[in-house]
């Protein structure tokens, strides 16, 4: 029996129900999809394949989950940081946006977005932006996969100058990538309670329980939002948006830092999932999220970096190791986020909060074939006594030796197939120039 | 004017007083220092060198300063994580130093941490450890320069069976260290106010005093500790070392987290300086010290890793970054530490530290030509507004493409060039399988 392709001489985190881990193994591969994973038969024959990929001893785990980006953000990267919230807001990143984003600009973003993702691990991102539509094919272009979402929010935003066109405005973006690649599934994203009306939520949720879209929206990030809303409506955030009938198991909840305990109860009462990204709320100070009481709860988290202006880097194996810290001595307690959980949280977890659990997320024969190889040949990473470990407390992005999506190898040797990075990233630069304001002469952002 | 090194076309963070950043500059180096710092002159060309490395855009920094490790400790990087302290200390830590330790595997262990560190940036660190005379050799042969200091603890000891010994033979390591090597310094370090008596102290401090050594000593690192001192004699940790003697500027505080304001100013007035290990006290569940507070009251902090059982890598950028977004988090403030004041721990701040203000940690004209280039042809490092945004928030060490000591290359093109690392890593795996029990015909440990 043939593989398209065989990965051997590695050390395999399947994250399975069991959190299986075969130390010298290999996984096979057929068309899109994993055929067939085992442990080394002594020193016999390894299985027939199109493609051998020795792993020389590395980890081979499932492709990394990212649940919250905003790809094309990657062109802001660093432009301002250590500022006020306010500050950082509405004088950097909002007038940048409104100067420099259009549908030119946010494909080439995305394109850098996926390529450093891709680089680092992640096979699948779920991402919510404007002009996402130039994201969906940039996403195409590069060969992840991905659930997308085109932004809805009540106020004029680039590329929907008139707020009450927008649920429609995201709604003709999901028709349109419905069924049009096997690796994008499109989303709805409603920017925030504070930002959309009542009505817009309604309306927006309705309309992704039509589609059975995932309904994506970022919900108290802040303590600010988190008063506000108490304020005006005497309910919490995550109350208000129960009350609109806007949580239910397809809805994922991003940041939800500020909640309380019968916050907790109700997310995890409706299924619906929480995607965590520590390392944004740290940069931007907006607090801890209560992860692991969320976790005791039943609430399925999966992990996300945010955007490039907040982070300021879309490395998952980063992501790990922060959330791994961070909840340790926030509470005192060095027991909670293990490696296992945290790991899974970055895969299986992550796949699940996004509705693709089914498809990835996990190395079980029958899922799609998205893997990860690491190479544990590196300092760094010498010695390895257990492979969970090393993955959040050690690695990191740059790490990674080889990455494949749908059965095809996008990553191999550290150098990524589907895209010019050189020349894409010439292109970011020369855009970088008018964001600074030191190309007067224009150039892409016309 | 001849160069013997001139480093052309880069980005130099040159980290002096005036945080002055030059975007397209080069730096020459005679013998082991520093001789010029430049901007590019328009296309005019650059100054005669025996060896001319292009930077290609990169950042040109200091070479980072690592303010405290136990380099040997990688070989138990993963041993154990996400246990409770005790049971991680006395279970798994303490019983595999019993097991382990001796100046073979403690020369083994320094070989892979320096080639860790250096490779990721690091060109001076300040360690304490058991037979620190492996660790000082395995740092003259990798050609780092270091602090180094023999561990005084009124227990029995890998090496010191006798405690009553522990300060006379802390004292030989010195004197035997004392001019042996232009990179290495020797000093003394006790392990902590709650293993070394009053006596102890005392008598280790003097002796430091007496050769003008560096005292390091383990400090307020956890609630239990503050707990204890002050429930043996009504002092607080650092109130209890001030009384006998040892505050001083020639005392390094590491770890500091259980403090107070008392002791705040208490530090500040006797000049010692603090290491701070964010990622070592977050992933124990130690606590977060007040550094923010520290630097207010005018005390000098560095950053340090703290060993690889405990953090698990030894990436100062990976440490710059936890810290700057742990201590935003923590005081809800996103001004605090910012990339400046991060950038300025890492190098100058973490030299003045350790006494080496005046020989390293900036990039000026007569100070020793310890230098890193960083990459900055990478995805994850596009575009580039602000380089030393880059170095906090986005970049990692697999990004230190270049790495000169007291201006010999060292590091060239991310290859070591003093040690045969895939050697070493082999030995250090071998090594392992002793420790995980696995070899039972003995090995490298008998």
């Amino acid at each position: 029996m043939n593989y398209d392709i065989l990965i051997h001489n590695a050390t395999i985190v399947t994250v399975n129900p069991a959190f299986d881990i075969i130390e010298s193994g290999w996984v096979g591969i057929r068309a899109d999809r994993l055929a067939g994973i085992g442990p080394a038969a002594g020193n016999g024959p390894i299985p027939p394949a199109g493609e051998i990929i020795d792993a020389h001893g590395g980890i081979v785990m499932p492709g990394l989950i990212n649940t919250h980006t905003h790809l094309p953000m990657t062109i802001f990267r660093g432009l301002a940081d250590d500022l006020p919230l306010l500050e950082w807001l509405n004088e950097i990143i909002f007038p940048a946006e409104t100067a420099h984003i259009d549908s030119e600009t946010v494909f080439l973003g995305a394109l850098l977005g996926c390529a450093e993702s891709m680089l680092s691990g992640t096979t699948t991102c779920c991402d919510g932006y404007f002009f996402e539509d130039a994201v969906a094919r940039a996403v195409q272009e590069a060969g992840m996969r991905a659930v997308l979402g085109h932004g809805v929010i009540d106020f004029p935003a680039p590329g929907v100058p008139d707020p009450s066109t927008n649920v429609r405005y995201a709604m003709i973006f999901a028709e349109k990538w419905a069924n049009r690649s096997p690796l994008i599934l499109p989303s709805i994203f409603c920017h925030s309670p504070y930002t959309c009306s009542a009505l817009t939520l309604k309306n927006a949720k309705d309309a992704a329980r039509a589609g059975d879209l995932l309904f994506q929206i970022h919900v108290a990030e802040t303590s600010q939002e988190r008063n506000r809303i108490q304020a005006d409506g005497g309910v919490s955030p995550v109350e208000h948006l129960d009350g609109l009938g806007v949580l239910d198991g397809r809805t994922l909840l991003v940041h939800a830092v500020w909640i309380g305990d019968e916050d907790i109860q109700r997310i995890a009462g409706c299924g619906a999932a929480v995607s965590h990204n520590p390392e944004s709320n740290m940069k931007l100070a907006s607090g801890i999220a209560p992860i692991p009481e969320l976790i005791k709860a039943g609430v399925c988290v999966g992990l996300g970096t945010d955007g490039c202006a907040s982070n300021n880097d879309l490395d998952l194996l980063r992501e790990m190791d922060m959330a791994a810290k961070l909840h340790k001595v926030n509470l005192f307690d060095p027991t909670v986020m293990d490696a296992r959980k945290v790991v899974e949280m970055a895969t299986i977890d992550g796949a699940k909060a996004i509705g693709l659990d089914t498809a990835v997320g996990s190395l079980e024969i029958g899922k799609q074939a998205d893997v990860v190889i690491l190479d544990s040949g590196r300092p760094h990473l010498v010695p390895m006594y257990h492979p969970a470990s090393h993955i959040v407390y050690a690695a990191v992005g740059s790490d990674v030796k080889d990455v494949i999506v749908a059965g095809k190898v996008v990553v191999r040797n550290g150098s990524l197939q589907t895209l010019d990075v050189d020349a894409l990233m010439r292109r970011v630069n020369t855009l970088a120039l008018d964001i600074r304001g030191e190309n007067k002469k224009g150039g892409l952002c016309t």
